[in-house]
């Protein structure tokens, strides 16, 4: 298991990098609670209803990796809380997309929970879009691509996956175009 | 760790149902790697650098929870390739959320990954709005809340997270009025 860590700290694909920090079910829901405003580890526990060793264990990894931030909030006995840093306040978009999906294919019954607005109390529906265009991100549109740091093997890669596009979307052209009697167009 | 899995499924959150899903570096891992248009097992594994006893299982398990299709290519030797469903394809913004969160944090040596337009090849700066308003969904003004088919624990425990959340806002502005010399607010 750790291994895989390690492997993992070297790879250079930002996904790889933020699985390395919360890539596992605990810490992630560490997170949501936390963002819902717990701060303690009896409440982590309560919440989860986790063993006490592994709630540590999670906890001790949040911290290292930047996410929580240990402060003590009694002297005797000593007792600690966990706030958020920016760093971990800021992977709530990875929790509210996790959410919509979650929503839209594992809740037969309807929502359980909603991302309301706080004012109106109007249900919000979720979509990524560009900062700067307002472009929802889908799949026709945007795609990854290696970037300015990317090392020989990304460039590689995502030289290999661009290819690979091209040819599936030709391929399904031709399907299409003899099952519409058309020419091919590729 | 089947125990674990089985108590999630009682959880009607619907990020917990998520994770219970894909809650694991490697199957993300796999996610990302099918949505860049990897189809076969050799393809996974020369990817992921993965043992092929665990590639089988996460796969399995990704067919499993209807997020994978098997789909055989070949007759003779039998082979199969393994083809997103509707369902896995809308994993993408949790993908994309991650990268995000990823180069925002974790690339100090600058972007090695990016999202870009496909036509002009600008990268994208994903933000997550409401679809119908298109308003950033940032914790100022949306908040998770109890949905129409919340059971009693989920509300209470929404009813809990809010009240907390309103004294925590409270007890922030008492400190700011007393350091600025102003009357309480709350």
């Amino acid at each position: 298991m750790y291994m895989q860590r390690k492997s993992f700290g070297k790879m250079s694909c930002p996904i790889a990098r933020s699985l390395e920090r919360v890539g596992e079910w605990w810490s992630i829901l560490i997170i949501r609670d936390a963002l819902h405003g717990f701060t303690r580890f009896d409440e982590f526990q309560k919440s989860l209803n986790i063993a006490p060793n592994i709630l540590t264990r999670r906890l001790s990894a949040l911290v290292d990796a930047g996410l929580f931030q240990r402060r003590r909030y009694s002297e005797r006995p000593p007792r600690y809380e966990y706030i958020l840093t920016e760093k971990g306040r800021d992977f709530r978009p990875v929790i509210v997309a996790m959410f919509a999906w979650g929503n839209r294919h594992f809740a037969p019954e309807g929502a359980s929970v909603l991302l309301v607005d706080k004012k109106t109390q109007r249900a919000a529906d979720p979509v990524l879009v560009d900062r700067r265009s307002g472009r929802p991100l889908n799949e026709r549109d945007f795609a990854f691509a290696a970037g300015p740091a990317a090392s020989q093997r990304t460039r590689r890669r995502y030289a290999l996956i661009q290819q690979k596009q091209i040819s599936a979307k030709q391929s399904s052209r031709r399907v299409r175009g003899s099952l519409h009697g058309g020419k091919r167009t590729a």
